[in-house]
């Protein structure tokens, strides 16, 4: 067995120790004879899973007893429709545009009234975050929405925008538990648990009770509302059960690294190595302003597109995947989450250092 | 190690082998350096891991090519919202109610519509399949829906209903791949995996081409679109990924055992070991009306509700683990589903007949 360092964006690498366990277990789970797989979703083996995993969630991020927390499915897609169907009273939604995830969330709001984009950063290929002290927030919206971390170009809100006193909408899923967040300013925050907490098909939600309501759009299915899933906590139907274990494992392992303080630490300490090195780099240059650089998602380009392919083609023999940019930056990105050994980001940037005194002119 | 014999209604029980190979796999598949849990769902490598996926089960179910088949999330539950949304035009849909889910799909689809039932079983607890050869259709019904294996109250289609030239659109979740299907007679075939072919958190749609289109009802999700999906195959967003590398195991585990017609053998011999004994047993009897038998799920009671709970109890101790049947129907229900080993049913059958020694009067 040999392990590759995978800076992808999503799904992305999980802690070595979690696989492990998680392999262990697969053919008989704590000697109930079976796997996590097999288990009726209605079992009391699984009710502790699930349990448990939220209720290390609930203490890691130190959520209010006033929210409720739901395990779903269909990503963070399904949650931009589901986020208008349930909140949409005066059918009114802002959003600030920092990227093509705020972009899909604000037009699929937009199927199901006035979506208005109150700030956008479109116009530098969206490498910062627009200033959001002093929106034109509508004086009718039922909420501001804001995609924290932007995946694909490396920005990330060092504050949150002022929402005049309406209920802020988050989707955090590139910064899920990579450092402390203060629950009580959103009224729902979401996460697809594939880039910082477990595998593809879970997605986190956490939503401050008075916003599960019967009121919903006409038309709403059943499992697009909330209600639905917090009345049956998270479990209306069969959940990917698979996944929200793993999830836990996730959970469980941050607990032991110490929680999100400690986390915030190591990721701060880890993005620096990668920083700091591109900003004295005479070849490398980071492709987002300073003040508004993720501490998940890195770009970087060469300022040569050849150049940059053959480092993408060399650094994949030399056993580091994923390191393509996004088409619509170019260049290279390193999405360095929580499960990213600090050693990966040592040897990349060793690795750059080599390649950098081979090409820089 | 020791595993258990898992009669659970679903999840259920996997094939040993393909949790197995799945262990072997986690921290390395391939040698490609990661689990398939932490691969980027463009990658070359899950390309491949799905378009296998697919390709077996085509071959498998001989599934035409005017059909397009579908990974999709939120099981059975959102199909029944999903269903209606795409295939409504009259809006006007035909149910038959065999049962709970079959119940559920209709109560769903009159979210959007008219919804008939044109038969039902409700008046003996859904213990047989009502006569389906000449029922009356709507004239402008878009479709007929039926849940062909009822899982709570153990009953199956034999024949097909005649639904006088409207599309045929039906629940396989739990006899999915048990035995062949001439799929060419169903516009829309869908299968949550958590019975018969994974984990929780995949649903398989089969979907003849010429009902997917872009005329859906207003205020459909993106998400909830059969041709986002189609188009993008299975794609749009990140899909459930190692549920459906779990689903593609298992369907090469049924290529090398021979395929469907093998299977379905191999299920017909493991039911009759349980219906034959249940035929003669002076303690136990089946729940169901012989000619609408499931081959996957078995209800039988004793007719003593304490000898039924005495049961369950001392079967659970002996290692026989879910036989409590559905609170609907009482009793208790042995779901043997294809990954349940003949083994296992020979071992229940002996452990009833001692059971029945020791209590029958």
């Amino acid at each position: 067995m040999s392990r590759v360092f995978n800076f992808s964006a999503g799904p992305a690498v999980l802690p070595e120790e979690v696989l492990k366990e998680a392999a262990e277990e697969m053919m008989d789970y704590r000697g109930c004879g079976m796997s996590v797989m097999e288990m009726s979703h209605r079992s009391k083996m699984f009710q502790t899973i699930i349990g448990e995993a939220e209720a290390d969630l609930r203490e890691l991020m130190g959520i209010p007893d006033n929210y409720k927390v739901l395990f779903l499915q269909g990503g963070a897609s399904q949650q931009f429709a589901m986020i208008p169907m349930n909140l949409f009273k005066n059918r009114v939604g802002d959003f600030i545009i920092t990227g093509q995830w705020a972009k899909k969330a604000y037009q699929e709001a937009s199927l199901y009234g006035k979506a208005n984009a109150v700030a956008s950063s479109a116009d530098k290929t969206f490498s910062y975050i627009p200033d959001v002290s002093d929106l034109p927030i509508s004086e009718d919206a039922d909420y501001v929405y804001i995609c924290e971390n932007n995946t694909i170009y490396g920005t990330k809100y060092k504050t949150l925008p002022d929402t005049k006193g309406k209920t802020l909408v988050a989707d955090l899923s590139s910064c899920f538990l990579s450092e402390p967040v203060d629950v009580s300013k959103y009224g729902l925050i979401f996460a697809g648990a594939q880039k910082n907490v477990g595998p593809a098909g879970v997605v986190i939600v956490i939503i401050r009770e008075d916003l599960i309501s019967e009121e919903v759009l006409p038309g709403t299915p059943t499992m697009l509302r909330y209600k639905t899933h917090a009345d049956a906590v998270s479990l209306y139907n069969t959940p990917p059960a698979y996944g929200i274990y793993i999830c836990g494992k996730v959970f469980q392992w941050l607990k032991k690294l110490g929680g999100l303080n400690a986390m915030k630490e190591i990721n701060e300490k880890k993005a620096a190595l990668l920083y700091d090195f591109l900003d004295q780099s005479k070849l490398f240059k980071g492709t987002v302003v300073k003040e508004d650089r993720s501490l998940m998602n890195v770009p970087f380009i060469t300022g040569d597109e050849a150049l940059d392919e053959l480092f993408v083609k060399e650094s994949r023999a030399a056993g580091f995947e994923n390191l393509k940019g996004h088409r619509t930056v170019g260049g290279m990105r390193a999405s360095i989450y929580n499960a990213m050994p600090t050693e990966g980001v040592e040897k990349l940037v060793a690795f750059m250092k080599d390649f950098e005194e081979k090409h820089a002119k």
